[in-house]
C-alpha cells in the first residue's frame, strides 16, 4: 500500500528534496532541511496522490490515511513534548497547501489549528492576550476557509469592538476585549453555518485538510494553472506543521536574511530581524527591524546557530539562499529556505565568486544569471533612490534611462545638441528621416508605435533609451508643446525617460552609469566557451559594428542598406532614381549612388576586420524615400528640376493601402533589377578594394522578402553576373555568398525549394510574425493592450518569438531547408534574436547563429550558452 | 533485348494508343489509327528509350538500332511500293519528334527527307516545279535543323531570286528558277558547313534523327519543360513517316474537319478542304477552302471513305475528333486525329448527346466540359463578330460584357440609371460606399486594384461585368474625364467592357445574351449526382441568395454583415457607435442597429428556406465606416451633433499603416465585445422569429480573423451567453453553431487547438493568400504584372489557390483540425471557392463544402463532380 503521510522533525524526515512531485515543493524542502539537521517545526506532509484519490473517491479520504495521520501527530507530539488538544500545553498546527510548483496565494491556509475553549487554557497560562488573539484569528480563518463564512462579517465585528474600545489598532484591544470578540466570532460562525464552532481538534484538522484539497479546484487556482500550463491532475500536498510564535515573549522573535548581499553580491550574511514579532511585522514596516549583526550581541548563541545554518544551507543548495526563521521562547526554528532573488550585478558576482570558491562549476554559473538581467549592466539607469511620480507610461521600447530637454523635430534635436544641450526627441512616430535627430538625442519618446516600431528598432540599435507608444501624449507641433491630461510641457522643458519600464517623468532624474566589471567579462568568457551558436549583430554603420564587436559579436547578421540612402545628399540621387521614367535615367541615378554605397561597405568591412558581414539589399517601399508635405515636395521639385505636380503625381502613385504587404523587398528588384545590380556591384567593389589591402572578406548578399524560389533564382542570376564582372574587372578571385531572408510565411512553407538556390537563410522574424499573426506592428498597439488585459496574449509577440505558431514555421523551414541543402547556414536577424527565450529556441531548432542589436549581444551570448548547457547538440 | 523501332502501316502497327510513354503521343496515335484499319502514311517510331540511351551513350546509337531502322524502312518500302533513294520513284520521309505530352513547336522537324541530285529525277517525272520546290525546301530545313546553317542566308537567297525574276510570291518562280535556287542553296550549305550537301539518303536520315534527339535538350525545350513540370529524362520519340503530297496534282488535296460542329455541338460532319494544296494552305487563307460536303460531289469515293473513317474514329475515341487528311494522287491518308476544341455550348451539347446516344456514361460526360467554360453560358458576352480595337486592357475582374455611358461617381450612376440610362461606373477604386452605384451600373471599370479588389469581389458577387486595375487610365474627377494615352473620354461617352478578357472599347459593342439550355440542366443534374462536396454561396442579400439557389447553391457559406451597415440610415447608427466614448453610448448605438440586422437575417433565412446560413460577424476596420473628405466629415458632425474637430480626431485615430493587418475582425470584438453580442442577438432573434413560423433554422455564427484559440474561446463564451438568453427569452430551443474563419496563417498552424472550440472552419483563402505571400491584394497590381511578364508567377494567386504554399497550410489545418475534432465541418469561402482547380484541391484535401459567388455556383458544382469522379473519397 502507498505511503500517504511523510513525517519531518527531530532530525529525521521521511522525504527529501527530490520528492517534489509527491510532497510538493514546500514539503520536500522542509524534509530536506530536517535531513540536514536544521531545526524546523516538526510536522508531516500528506502526499499529492492523496489529493488525486480524494477527488477520484467523491471527496472521501482513502483507507488508511486517518491512521497514518494519527501516527504522524503522535510523532510530532513526541518531538515537541506537547499534545494535540491538551488543555495544559496544546500542540497547534498550521495547515498549508503545497503543489509541485509554487502557486502563490492561489490555495488556502489555516493557522493556529487545535485551539478550542479547552486548549486555550494552556495558552492563556503563557500569555492571555496572545492566547485570545490567536483564538479569534483561528475562528475567523477557519470560518472563512473551511466553512465559507463571509470574511467581512468578522472584520465588521472587530471594527465595532475597536470603535467601542475607542482604539485604533487591533493590538490595542485588551485581553478581555479580545475574549469578548472570541464570543462574538463564535456567534457569527454559528449564525452563518448553523453549527457551533467545532471544539474537537481532530474535527478541525480534518476540515482544514479537506479545505486545502478543495482549494486545488477553486476558480482562481484553475485559472492560474490554465495560464501557466500546470496540469489539473497534479493535485496539491498538504503540510501540517507545528505552529511556532515569534511574538510569544521577549525571548521570541523573527527574521529574514540572505546568505550574501542580494543587491551587490558581496559575500556576507545580510538580513533583518525583530524581537517579539511575527513574520509579517518585519515586512509590514510598522516597527523598524534591526540589522542581522545586532542579533550577535542580543542572542549570541542563537546567532551562532543561525550562522552555522546559513553556511550549511548555501553549501548544500550551492546558491545564495533567502531564509526565514523564528525564535520561540529562546529556541530557533527555520521556516523556509529558497534561492534568493538578486540584482544583475549581484547575480554575476555571486556566480563568478562561487566558481572561484569551488562551490559550483562554470556551466552552473552560466545558468545562474538571467540573460535579460544583463541589460541593466549595459545601460545607464535611473537611481533607485529617485522618487518621482511618472507623468505617463508608454512601452519600454529600448532600455536604459535618459534625461534631457524636450524638442519636437529631428532638426532641432541636432541643432540643440550642437549647442551642447541634452535633448529628448518627442515625436508622434519617427521615420527614417529622423535618424540624425535620434542620434543627437539622449532618448526618444513617441506617442504611437509598438515595441518594434521604427523608433524602437532604431533606438535599440543605437543603444539609446526609448519609450514608444505613450498613447496619452497629445502633441501639438505648431505650438511646440505636448499634453498629458492637464499637464502641458513645452520645448526646452526637462523630462526623464526610463526605457526599461516605459515611465516618463517631468524634471531631471539622477542616473547611474553602467559598470561592466571584471566578473562580467569572466562570465561572458565562460558563456563563449560553452555556447554552440554564433552570435552576430544587426549593424548598419561602422560605429554600431565596432560597438557590437566590443560586446563580442562575431559578425554582422543584418546590415540594412536603406539607412545609408538618407545620409548627406544621397537622398537626392535616390529621389532621382525614383522619379526616373526610363531604365536609363534610373541607371544614371543609381550610378551616382554607387560610390557612396561602396565606401559605406568598405568602412563596414574594415570595422568588422574580416568577420562575416551579411548585407541585405534594399527592402523598404520607395515611398519611404519621398517627402510627404507640400513644402518638402516643393523643395524636392526644385532639386530635381521638375514640376511640383510631377513630384506629387509620383508620390501619389507610390501610395499603398498596405505598404507592409506591398511593393518592397525583392519585389522592387523584380521590377527594377538595376537597383540590386548597383548594390551588388558596390558590395563586390568594396570587397575587391579591401582584398587588395590584404583583408580576407567573404561578402554575404541577402535578398529580402522572397516568397517563391523563382524570385530568388531570377535575382541571383543577375547578382552573380555582376559579381563575375566585378571580380574580372578587378582581377580578383574570392568567394561570396547569396542567401535570402525567410520572412514571408510562404518562404518557410517552400523552404526546400528555396534552399536549393540559397547559401544561407536568415529568419526575419519581425515580418514573419507580422504576417503569420496578421498583426501590423505599427498598428497593433491599438489592440494588443486589450489582448494583454484580457490575458489573450502572454507576451509581446514582437519581443519574444511565438514558438507555437511562428516558431513552428521556423522549425519547418529549418527541416525543409536542410533536407535539400544540408550545408545551408541558418540564422535569425529579427528583433527576437536578442531575446533569451528565442535564443534558446534557435539553439534547439539548430540555427547556426543569431543576430541582434549591439547592446543585446552579451545577452544573446549568455542565452546561447545556457541553451547549450541545458540541451547540448 | 529491347525493341527500339515500332513499325506502322498497311493495316498493321507494332504499337497502340496506350504506349504513349514509349512511343510518344504522336507515335502511339498513328499506331492506333493503323490498327483501326485507317489509311495512314506508313512509317515507324523510334522509342523514347533510344533517346535516353543516346544521351547516356555520348550521342551514339545503341547496338542494333541501325538494323531495326533498316528493317522498318524495308517494310515501308513494301507498303508504299517505293524505294528509299530510288531515282525512279523515291520514297521520301518526314522526321518528327514526339514526346509523351505535346510540346508544340519546341523540337525540330525535317520534311522531304531522301531527296538528292539522283532521287529528284523521279520526282521531276511527276512534276518538275513541285520537285525542285521540294528539294530547295529540304536543303533549307536540313541545313537549318541538322547543321545549324543560318535560316536567314536561305531567305536572302530566295528573296534575291524573286527580285531578279521580278515576282512577288515563291509560287511564281519557274521550275528553272527553282532549279537555280537549289544550286545556290547547296553553295550556301557548303560555305556554312564546309561540306557538300549529303547525297546519301541514309546519311540524311541519321542526321535528322540525331537532330531530333538533340532538340530535346535545346534551350526552349528545357525552358518549356521547366515551366510545365515535364521531367528531363522522359526523352522524345522520333517518328519517321512517308511524305504524302496534297499539292501533287489535280486529284490531290488536303483538309481539316470535326466530327461534330465545334461551335454549336450539332452532330454532323463539319470541315473544309482544298484541292491541290498542302495543309498550311487551308489554314493560311490564301485560297478560300470548300465546305467538306462539296467533297461528296467532287470525289464521292473519297468522301465515303472519309465518312466511314470519321464515324469509326468518334466511335473509337468516344469523343468529338479534330482530324487532318491528305489526298495524294486520288488516295486518302489520315494524318492526325485528336479530341477537338469546342465552345462551352458545344461541349455541353456533345457531352449530353453522347450519353443519350449511349456512347459515353454520365461520369465521362461530366469530365468532358471544362467548368471554367460554363462562365460563357451564364453571362452576356461580346459578339465574336464585333471587331473593335481595345482602348486599353485591365484585369478580367468579373466576367461578362457591358455597354454603357461613362459616369464617375456612384451617385451619378444611380441618378442616370433612374433616368433610364445604361452606365458604366468608372472609378480609381471602389469602396463600400459605392455599392449602390455599382448595382445601378451595367459594369464597373477601375484604374487600380487586382482580381480581388473591392470592385472585383463585389462585381462578381453581383454577377456584374468588371474590369479592374486598368493602370493606363488617368481619371480626372474634377473635369469628369478620363484619358488613355491621347484619347480622352468624358461623362456620357459610350464605352464597352469585356470582363472576361479585361478589354475596354470605345463605343457600343453588340452583346449576346446567355442561354442556359436543357442540356445545361441535364449536365448539372449529373454533376450533383456524383459530387461529394456541398456547394454553398457567398451572399449578403436576399437577392443574391435567391439567385444562388436558382444556380443550385445548397446554403450560404459566407454572409458578410458589414455591407448591411451601409444601407439606408444605418450608417448613422454605425458612426454613433464608432464615435462613442463609453461602452454605454456604444451599446445604445448598437441597440439602434439591432432591429435592422434582425430583419436582414430574417429576409436571408427566408430566401434560403431553411438551408444552412453562415453569418460572419463584423470584419472590416472601423475606418471603412467613416467619411474621409472635409465635406462629408462636416455632414457627419452635423448628424452626430458634435464638432467637426471631434469627427476629424476620431477619423485620424482610426487611421492605420496597414489596415489589412490592423484592428479588424475578431480583434474589434476583443476590444468592443458588445458589437458581436449585438450581432449574435440579431441572428438568434431572427432565427427565433422564423422558428415560430415553422422554419427549421440552424444559424452558423462565424468569427473572422482568429489567430489563436484564446480569441475564439473568449468570444464564443460571450456569444453563447447571448444565445442562451435569447433562446430563453423567446422560449425557443434549437441548435446553432459557432465556428471560425481560418484566414490568418497562425490559425492554420494552430488548427488543432482551435478546432477544439469550433463547430466549423471556413478557409478565408483571400486573406490567407495575402498573408502567406505577403501580398496586399489592393497593392499587388503594381508588381504582379512584372511577375507575370518575367514568368515568376504562373497564375493569379488570388484567383487560383497556390497549392504549394497556401494550399499546404490548408491541408495542414484540415489534418490538425480533424485530429482534435473529427466531426468538424470544413469549408472554403474565399474567392478561390469558385475556381475549378481550387475546387478539386478542396475535394482532395477533404473539405465538406466550397462556397463561391452566385454566378460561379454551377462551375463549382461541375468542378466538384469532376474531382469526385477522378478521385472518389
Amino acid at each position: 500500500m502507498a505511503k500517504y503521510v511523510y513525517f519531518f522533525g527531530s532530525g529525521h524526515a521521511d522525504g527529501q528534496a527530490n520528492m517534489k512531485n509527491l510532497l510538493g515543493g514546500k514539503g520536500a524542502n522542509l524534509a530536506e532541511m530536517v535531513n540536514l539537521g536544521i531545526p524546523v517545526p516538526p510536522g508531516f506532509t500528506i502526499t499529492t496522490e492523496v489529493c488525486t484519490l480524494y477527488y477520484a473517491n467523491d471527496h472521501k479520504w482513502p483507507e488508511g490515511l486517518e491512521k497514518e495521520v494519527t501516527e504522524a501527530i503522535s510523532k510530532v507530539e513526541k518531538a515537541m513534548d506537547k499534545k494535540f488538544g491538551d488543555p495544559n500545553n496544546p500542540l497547534l498546527f498550521s495547515v498549508r497547501s503545497g503543489a509541485r510548483v509554487s502557486m502563490p496565494g492561489m490555495m488556502d491556509t489555516v493557522l493556529n489549528l487545535g485551539l478550542t475553549d479547552e486548549t486555550i487554557k494552556g495558552l492563556v497560562k503563557q500569555d492571555e492576550r496572545f492566547a485570545y488573539d490567536s483564538y479569534r484569528r483561528f475562528i475567523q480563518m477557519y470560518g472563512d476557509v473551511v466553512m465559507g463564512v463571509e470574511h467581512d462579517l468578522f472584520e465588521a465585528a472587530i471594527e465595532k469592538a475597536k470603535h467601542e474600545a475607542n482604539v485604533h489598532y487591533d493590538s490595542e484591544l485588551t485581553p478581555k476585549q479580545l475574549q469578548d470578540l472570541v464570543k462574538t466570532y463564535k456567534e457569527i460562525y454559528k449564525n452563518a453555518t448553523g453549527k457551533d464552532f467545532p471544539q474537537d481538534p481532530w474535527e478541525q484538522l480534518k476540515g482544514a485538510i479537506n479545505a486545502v484539497f478543495s482549494s486545488w479546484n477553486n476558480d482562481r487556482a484553475i485559472k492560474y494553472r490554465k495560464l501557466n500550463g500546470i496540469p489539473g491532475d497534479w493535485g496539491t500536498a498538504v503540510n501540517v506543521q507545528t505552529m511556532v510564535y515569534g511574538n510569544l515573549n521577549d525571548i521570541s522573535g523573527t527574521g529574514v536574511a540572505f546568505t550574501r548581499n542580494p543587491a551587490t553580491g558581496e559575500n556576507y550574511f545580510y538580513g533583518e530581524y525583530l524581537m517579539k514579532a511575527q513574520g509579517e511585522d518585519v515586512v509590514a514596516g510598522i516597527r523598524t527591524p534591526h540589522k542581522i549583526e545586532d542579533l550577535k550581541k542580543e542572542m549570541p548563541a542563537i546567532y551562532a546557530e543561525l550562522e552555522a545554518i546559513y553556511l550549511k544551507l548555501e553549501q548544500h543548495y550551492k546558491d545564495m539562499q533567502d531564509i526565514e526563521f523564528t525564535i520561540e521562547n529562546g529556541k530557533l526554528f527555520m521556516l523556509q529556505t529558497r534561492s534568493g532573488k538578486r540584482t544583475a550585478a549581484a547575480a554575476v558576482r555571486i556566480a563568478v565568486e562561487m566558481v572561484e570558491e569551488g562551490l559550483i562549476d562554470e556551466k552552473t554559473a552560466i545558468l545562474r544569471v538571467a540573460p535579460e538581467q544583463l541589460d541593466q549592466l549595459l545601460h545607464p539607469m535611473i537611481d533607485p533612490n529617485f522618487k518621482g511620480t511618472p507623468l505617463t507610461k508608454g512601452l519600454p521600447a529600448s532600455p536604459g534611462a535618459a534625461v534631457g530637454k524636450v524638442v519636437f523635430t529631428a532638426q532641432e534635436a541636432e541643432a540643440w545638441q550642437e549647442k551642447g544641450e541634452k535633448v529628448i526627441l518627442v515625436r508622434v512616430e519617427t521615420s527614417p528621416e529622423d535618424i540624425g535627430g535620434m542620434a543627437s538625442a539622449q532618448g526618444i519618446l513617441t506617442a504611437r508605435g509598438g515595441m518594434t516600431s521604427h523608433a524602437a528598432v532604431v533606438a535599440r540599435g543605437m543603444g539609446k533609451c526609448c519609450v514608444s507608444g505613450a498613447g496619452d501624449l497629445k502633441v501639438d507641433f505648431s505650438k511646440k508643446t505636448f499634453k498629458v491630461g492637464n499637464t502641458e510641457l513645452k520645448e526646452g522643458d526637462w523630462i526623464s525617460l526610463n526605457g526599461s519600464t516605459g515611465e516618463v517623468f517631468v524634471g531631471q532624474a539622477t542616473l547611474i552609469e553602467p559598470q561592466v566589471t571584471g566578473n562580467f567579462a569572466k562570465l561572458m568568457n565562460w558563456a563563449d566557451k560553452y555556447r554552440q551558436m554564433g552570435i552576430r549583430t544587426n549593424a548598419d554603420t561602422p560605429e554600431d559594428a565596432s560597438r557590437a564587436r566590443e560586446f563580442g559579436a562575431e559578425g554582422i547578421g543584418l546590415c540594412r542598406t536603406e539607412h545609408m540612402f538618407f545620409k548627406d545628399n544621397r537622398i537626392i540621387s535616390v529621389r532621382k532614381m525614383i522619379l526616373a521614367d526610363t531604365e536609363e535615367k534610373r541607371r544614371n541615378a543609381l550610378e551616382e549612388l554607387l560610390p557612396y554605397q561602396k565606401s559605406d561597405f568598405i568602412e563596414l568591412f574594415k570595422a568588422m576586420k574580416g568577420l562575416p558581414v551579411t548585407i541585405r539589399l534594399l527592402d523598404p517601399p520607395l515611398h519611404e524615400f519621398v517627402p510627404h508635405t507640400d513644402e518638402e515636395q516643393a523643395q524636392m521639385a526644385k532639386e530635381m528640376g521638375c514640376s511640383v505636380d510631377e513630384v506629387k503625381a509620383k508620390v501619389h502613385s507610390l501610395e499603398e493601402f498596405n505598404p507592409m504587404l506591398g511593393h518592397r523587398g525583392c519585389r522592387l528588384a523584380i521590377t527594377y533589377p538595376e537597383i540590386y545590380e548597383m548594390q551588388a556591384k558596390a558590395i563586390m567593389e568594396a570587397a575587391c578594394a579591401l582584398n587588395k589591402e590584404g583583408y580576407d572578406i567573404v561578402p554575404e548578399i541577402m535578398i529580402p522578402l522572397v516568397g517563391d524560389v523563382k524570385e530568388l533564382h531570377y535575382l541571383k542570376e543577375k547578382i552573380e553576373q555582376v559579381a563575375k564582372e566585378t571580380l574580372a574587372a578587378n582581377k580578383a578571385s574570392f568567394s561570396y555568398k547569396i542567401g535570402t531572408m525567410i520572412e514571408v510565411p510562404r518562404a518557410a512553407l517552400t523552404a526546400d525549394a528555396i534552399a536549393k538556390e540559397a547559401d544561407f537563410f536568415s529568419f526575419g522574424t519581425n515580418d514573419l510574425t507580422q504576417m503569420t499573426y496578421g498583426f501590423s506592428r505599427d498598428d497593433a498597439g491599438s489592440f494588443i493592450k486589450d489582448y494583454m488585459e484580457k490575458k489573450l496574449l502572454d507576451s509581446d509577440v514582437f519581443a519574444t518569438l511565438d514558438q507555437t505558431g511562428v516558431g513552428s514555421l521556423v522549425k519547418y523551414a529549418v527541416e525543409k531547408g536542410k533536407s535539400t541543402n544540408p550545408g545551408i547556414k541558418l540564422g535569425i536577424c529579427g528583433e527576437h534574436g536578442g531575446d533569451p527565450a528565442t535564443v534558446a529556441f534557435c539553439h534547439n531548432v539548430g540555427l547556426t547563429y543569431v543576430s541582434c542589436s549591439p547592446f543585446r549581444v552579451p545577452i544573446a551570448r549568455l542565452a546561447a550558452a545556457q541553451a547549450a548547457v541545458k540541451n547540448p547538440r
